[in-house]
């Protein structure tokens, strides 16, 4: 970290959290139930103050012009302010992860050995000017027993700070330490610069939002990260695909919900199904809106395809627009999803035994699917419960994270004077 | 990574590992195993190749006045060699962790989802000049179905070279690519940099050495790091600990073994044991050969204790010194451990649940101990088999880390159609 006033400050709180983490560690699975029961009812003693905090970025956000989507992002009414408070219950009330034991035995000299799952301590978020996200981030962490130290975008810069305080009002209510809560927003890029290079005192970071922001966290930081990544989604449908099956779950993975990472964003269609499959494939989208960009080969099926833009394969477009290629083989379709994959979810329509099963052993996704929708890849569908986000890295955790991914473990030995021979 | 020459020959043996990886991650468990016997037998017929190479290093080594140790770490001899090859045996013998379920449910619409061990695809190692670490780490990272980028220290450059030329060809003639095993020796500090900026191409980079050698990697790396660390132990002996007990835990976790991570570095005495301890302990300390050097109050005990350095409570010695100091309370030892431990491994010495319990929850490291040596933290001792390392982070590995370690998981996605509602 550096010798500035502010690495200063940041300093210090990163070791609040720090010291603050260690009293929380030692508090039962309980006791954070009952506080996020304690910030639940705060925040909906607070809808008035938190609105108005709320108008305040709304306002400057226009002044400032920000796009419409993103000040809906922005946005927190009644309504969204009632669900927040809905989530810290949900996410109160699942298993508490801490002190599960994750394997143990008995050497043969009698030292007994156990692995448990513990908090990791003090977890860093990087993320965008999305209100929820501050709560929804600050109480993952606090189910798992974690200190967290929040960093959102400076657009939601009143929202968050009206919501950290509430948040920390309560946590010194239910009797825990309200460092366990804290945020460097007020550092902007700086606090989130100092963030990064806090090893040592910060455990983990988990940059939550658009690629950019992932990337720049993932190169600058010399904290360990949890990339949640981008998806660059796709289906494959084989040569023997049955069509109907196709047609839906192409759709389905794309229409949908457009705006999320398990939105699949190419297709890519075998020639010996095109025929078959494309006519009903193609009125299915038509219908749901989306617009169809293809190579040659696959306009040469419908006027309607669009032409492929340069960059259409890696494109991630989280709206109605999907990519189509048309592919010799499964051997091309694993040469193109190797090459132009985000390693988020793949999934192949088929009725081949072999090719299934050659697809999910060499697609080098976090998920792999066979006849199912990519819509899937999801921590609630999954059964976490809650989802932190979804992992495309390697390390730690792959695919939906649920609160489990929010620890790390320690092993405990217990003997009686053994000694090593 | 850097446009230069030196950047551009890397990154294409990284693409060739890549490759490889994903040949590799299709060959099953048996051909590995066949893979690492021919390993084994081509060292065993190299004995002459591979002592010319050696004794190149070491003349040059002794020119350049590498101090005896290192020489010492550097030197192989015949019955090292045998060694060698009997440690890949022995790898090769142990549990494939490739394809292993971890976990899976089948969801009420029906899908099955699967979470299953895949290994990593191309993991790096940069370490220093110990030959028997590029067999070794070769060797681990095949088992567990991943290439393997190596970076060994300068010194060592003509073993290594020759080592890893042996390895290759004997996977050729097992039938797997002899990409799966890379060298960037030949291009120094710069390869390094290369390969810790290799994000994307190298999915894991495992640091092997000093403390200064991982800080540089963990701190300069792109790539997602294991960081396998320094160990400044400690024992603390509690109030009412068993003086014989605690004398043969302290004597065996500082000279059984002194030059290794986790042999102890300080231990802690509380006030109230100190008279009824001492004695005994000191005495077997004398007679193994330990220096202890103590605080004011220590020495007070015995004029043997020589004054603690300066930086006394953060060095790891690896050698026969040991740091003593007294404490007033279970809370002042847990408050100088928090202070100065590098979250290795720390064991109590008590009679007191308690405060075993206490000691259990409160010490923040990889492995917390109750009356027992901490040279136990070892994964030969704790059942794995193998140590890759032992991890002194709290992502994805904490702790011995073995061949586990060295994979991921992917979620397998099984349905007949299903998409989300």
């Amino acid at each position: 970290m550096t010798d500035t006033r502010t690495g200063a400050i940041v300093r210090s709180r990163l070791e609040d959290a720090r010291r603050a983490s260690r009293a929380l560690a030692l508090a039962t699975g309980s006791q954070r139930e009952a506080a996020l029961e304690a910030i639940a009812v705060a925040i909906e003693s607070d809808v008035e103050g938190i609105l108005s905090a709320n108008e305040r970025d709304i306002v400057r956000g226009r002044e400032n012009g920000l796009a419409p989507g993103l000040l809906d992002r922005l946005r927190l009414d009644e309504n969204r302010i009632a669900a927040l408070a809905e989530s810290v219950r949900h996410i109160a009330a699942l298993t508490d992860p801490v002190g599960q034991v994750v394997r143990g035995s008995r050497l043969e000299n009698g030292v007994r050995i156990e692995q448990v799952r513990v908090p990791f301590g003090v977890v860093g978020a990087i993320y965008e000017a999305r209100p929820n996200v501050t709560v929804d981030i600050a109480a993952l962490a606090l189910r798992s027993g974690n200190a967290v130290v929040l960093r959102g975008g400076s657009a939601a810069i009143e929202s968050n700070t009206r919501l950290t305080e509430v948040l920390r009002r309560a946590l010194s209510a239910a009797g825990l330490p309200a460092h366990v809560i804290q945020s460097i927003d007020d550092f902007g890029r700086e606090g989130a610069t100092e963030l990064m290079r806090a090893r040592g005192l910060v455990d983990v970071l988990i940059p939550r939002g658009s690629a950019s922001l992932i990337n720049t966290v993932v190169s600058e930081s010399t904290v360990p990260v949890i990339e949640t990544g981008a998806g660059v989604v796709h289906v494959y449908v084989d040569a023997d695909a049955d069509a109907a099956t196709a047609a839906s779950i192409v759709v389905n993975a794309k229409a949908q919900r457009p705006s999320v990472c398990n939105a699949a964003e190419t297709v890519l269609v075998h020639r010996d199904a095109a025929e078959r499959v494309l006519p009903a494939l193609l009125e299915k989208l038509r219908s749901a809106g989306v617009t169809v960009r293809g190579d040659d080969e696959a306009r040469a099926y419908s006027p309607a395809i669009e032409p492929a833009a340069a960059d259409e394969w890696s494109t991630e477009h989280l709206d109605l627009t999907l990519g189509m290629r048309i592919v010799d083989s499964l051997d091309d379709a694993l040469e193109h999803i190797a090459m132009y994959s985000t390693h988020h979810t793949e999934s192949i329509v088929t009725n081949s035994v072999r090719n299934s099963e050659r697809f999910l052993a060499e697609v080098d996704s976090a998920v792999v699917m066979v006849n199912a929708s990519t819509r899937f890849t999801d921590g609630g569908v999954f059964g976490f419960g809650a989802e932190v986000g979804i992992s495309t890295q390697k390390l730690h955790a792959r695919g939906p994270m649920g609160l489990t991914e929010l620890t790390s473990t320690k092993w405990l030995v217990r003997g009686d004077g053994q000694v090593r021979g």
